[in-house]
């Protein structure tokens, strides 16, 4: 799981009907950006919590294989 | 998820028949270029929506690790 | 699977529930830093074990990419 | 998806039974080396497409990672 | 599927209950290290065939991400 930083947007009128109302953002992950759908109400500048592969496809029930999760509070030593 | 740009089609006449009838296509994604399948009616130029691994064979029902699911419009701060 | 070793705990109040009761931590990866979660009691400082993918995911009963599966006591020639 | 380059033949008679009879071979992709089995007469030379992870699974009904799945004639605008 | 070098043996007492009596071994991959378990009997220095992720789970039987599963005797141009 990835600590990734909620982007921007996307907008993607024409795609597979599979993916009709979910929400793609785009994260910002160590040093490259890629495309996570949000499961929790992530919003611009939120710092979440990101699942990949079959884990983001069973945890949403979509096809997709990117997940915002969690919405990270903090981050220490314990 | 990543965001991919639709760069050139592919021809393979020699392949496993499982792939018969696919339309695969290179798309640059960051500083690489691969091979997708386009599900959506995408052309070159196009900004795409490109998802991986068992979510792009459960979503396309094809034995593939790479599908163009949607082509993006924009992309902006919400 | 690879060698990590833990840095911090991970707090994250808002997340998807299927996720709830779960200790989260940042371990440190080679040259980057990632969030597993952890199975076998390991605390911040310990060298582990961390399992990836459909693996994690199936090792865990939970939808995670990531899971500390074992603390890492030595490494040598056998 | 990739595109590779097979570049030789991998011998190795100590191996797991579920993986005899299969041919391995090594292929060039993008600035590394990797081995994939050949599942269509591809030979040394040979430009191929390359399919990964569970989809490499499914296609070829065998435990491997990496599938050559065809081999690739021309790449141009369409 | 990748090419690997046998470093040194992995010592985890406190592990998850589903690893018990699998044999881990750092393995050289390019310019990295990582952790696979021998499921061939391979020794320190050997060159290796390494399969991941699903396929290493299913070629196993066990809940990990990265198989020794042959041991290269040569590569060469067929």
């Amino acid at each position: 799981m990835q600590i990734g930083r909620v982007l921007k947007s996307v907008w993607a009128t024409k795609k597979d009907e599979q993916l009709n109302g979910l929400k793609f953002m785009t994260v910002s992950l160590r040093d490259t950006e890629m495309i996570a759908v949000d499961m929790v109400g992530a919003g611009v500048g939120d710092t979440v919590l990101i699942t990949f592969g079959s884990s983001a496809r069973k945890l949403s029930g979509y096809n997709i294989d990117a997940v915002i999760c969690g919405i990270i509070d903090k981050i220490d030593n314990e």
